[in-house]
This record gives C-alpha cells, structure tokens and sequence, in this order.
C-alpha cells in the first residue's frame, strides 16, 4: 500500500455527520402544494433507472419539503450552475414553514408542461417527475420521480454530456463549502483499449 | 429568463440514456461471494440517512456485480482518487462473469474489519457496508448500506470535509468521460448571512 495513503479505521458515531463522501452534484426541487411554492437544494441525489427514466431525490423527513412532497405527485428537479450558489445556500438554509422563498430570494419561475410545478428559469437543466414512489430511509425520504420531460438549455443539446465550457455544474463538499468542476482537467477515456491494465505500459499496435 | 439560457424541451425517448444530470462521483463497490471477489464502479451512489448512516449504491439488474450482491449481505464502497481513473474505467467496462478483475487489472485489497468484503488499497475513503435492504427501481436494484465502519485516509482525518489539496475525488461525466474538481475554485459560505438575498448588496454591520 501507498505509504501516503495510510489509513485510519473510524467507528461511524450516533448522531455525528460525515461529509468525506462528497462533492457531489446539488439539485433544486421544486414544489407546488395548492399555492404555496416551495424550492429546496437537494444533495443526495442520482439516477435510478435508464429505462424507465427514473431520478431519486432523497429528503430530511423533518424537512417542510418533505411534508409537501408527501402531499403532491408531481415535481420537478433542478440543476444551477456554480454561480448561483449563494441562491441554492439560502435556499437549503431557511425553511419554506415560515417564508416565501421564491419571493425572499428572488427566484425566477415558469410552469411546468406536464406537470403543476414551478421550473426554476435561470437551471440549465430541469426534470419534470411524476412521483413514483417514496420510501423511508432513516431520517430521510427518498423520492423516486419518473422524468416526463426535459428542459435543457439549448446550447448543451449539442452533445450527449454535459459542456462544462458552457456550464459549471454546482459540487457540494459539506458544511457550506462549494466546488467547481475542473474544465481543463476532463479526460476522455472513450478510446482506450476496452481492457486497460493498470501500470501496462503502452504498445504499439499495428 | 438569461436569454443565453434559451431552452429546449425533451421528451426522454424510451431506451435512450441521458446525462445531462452528471457530473457526479464515482465509488467502487467491492464484494466476495464465495471465494469470488469483484469489484464495479458505481456513478449512481448517494447518501440516504445520517442516523442510522446509510448509503445507497444503484446497481444495473443485468450486472454480475447486482447478482453478487443478491447473494451477500455485506460489501465495500470505494472513494478513489482521480488518478485512478483509468482503473474504475477498466472495471467498468469488463465483468466478473468472466474475469478475474482484480488479477486482470492489479487491484490491492486488503480484509475487511467487521465484515466480509474487499477494501482497496488505494482508496482514500473506504465503506464497511451491511445490506440493509434492495429494491428494484426500472433497470437498476437500489442496495441500501448500513456504514458499519470506515476507513479514511489518514491526512483527510484533519478535517470535517474533503481537503482537496491531499486528494482529488473522481467524478463521471458520462460516455467514458472524467472530470476533477477544481481546488481553486471551492468557495465556503459558511459566514454569508444565514438569509443571503440574491443580488442584495453588502451591508455593514454592527
């Protein structure tokens, strides 16, 4: 083993939170429950399925998103880029039981099409779901939205992945802390051989 | 609406994979059934309770690691630096149903403490799961992990988060494409005023 990578064993502790697994990518969710609107940034997310098209958004059980999520059937999913990451701060710190975030944080919306909920304007991706189903997990529920539709900034449509020249993905590493992607870093792997071993030194092929 | 976020709207087609929601961080499962030992990098992964900590890993229904990890109660989670990435890919792309792939592609593990299951040398952040539950979601079985114990690069034990100085974490870009984070970017908002008004001005204060 790496001698730099020497290692400590850790006994996860009750009650203690622990952030080593991220950064990971932030969503907004965005509700509607009879009038009230509602948005909330979202970490524990991922996909869940390819066929069908399912997304899973996992929320504090205690969170007032939760109870509105619990009420309706439909939702949507949204992805900011890093430069609204003050937005999506204050949109995880303050609850919508005693404000109005769309108005407190000035957060422009439009209407879904399928669905009855609010599209965040300035995402540069958006995902209309229908909830499928919930579950408890713990302290958190997990939301499994089936996407009806897709609402992407058009210049991204181009391609199949995301143009992190166009846009950068908001990462969330913990305890308020934020991180970009490293535009300069991406590494396409795409046309190495199939079965690449590791320390294998490169061959000429014919 | 930012008029450089023009939008499209997409009907997700049936049979069709979309990536638009990456980047997102990659870990390794590890497993041992029998005297057979695997390993699957996995983008689909998340967080889904503090207290119990579980975390949950979404596995592909038609992969050799999914019918592995039917069979067992007990598996490792792997955070791997982005200099590894070339060693997620490979395991990515072959399967256990006919390789060795930890011979194959020179992956060190060592035992596990409390339960039955590989950790990998190399990974800076290493997960002692017990299944707790799985459950089909579409294509994909969701296996949720109670975290037992973890294994942390010793100089990352400093801190509450990642210190992205000492190691860069791996995030998936889709269709073989691999991004870092950006160290020089990471922002910590931890002492913005707790309703941080977008576009609000800095006030002095008292």
């Amino acid at each position: 083993m790496d001698k730099k990578n020497k290692k400590v064993i850790l006994e996860p502790e009750k009650s203690k939170k622990y952030f080593y697994y991220y950064p990971q990518l932030v969503v907004v969710i965005g509700v509607r429950d009879g009038d009230k609107v509602n948005f909330m940034p979202c970490v524990w997310n991922t996909g869940l399925s390819y066929d069908p098209f399912l997304y899973g958004v996992s929320v504090g059980a205690d969170r007032f998103t939760c109870k509105m999520l619990n009420n309706v059937n439909e939702y949507s999913i949204n992805f900011l880029g890093f430069e609204y990451i003050k937005m999506i701060r204050s949109l995880g710190r303050s609850s919508g039981s005693y404000t109005d975030k769309s108005n407190e944080f000035n957060i422009g919306y439009s209407e879904s099409v399928l669905i009855n909920a609010p599209i965040i304007d300035v995402a540069y991706y958006s995902l209309e779901c229908r909830k499928k189903s919930s579950e408890l997990y713990g302290d958190h529920v997990l939301f499994v939205g089936k996407v009806e539709l897709m609402h992407l900034n058009e210049a991204l449509a181009e391609d199949y992945i995301i143009n992190t020249k166009i846009v950068s993905p908001t990462l969330y590493l913990g305890v308020d802390h934020y991180i970009a992607a490293d535009d300069n870093s991406l590494i396409s792997l795409k046309n190495l051989p199939f079965h690449y071993k590791t320390g294998e030194k490169k061959k000429s092929k014919k």
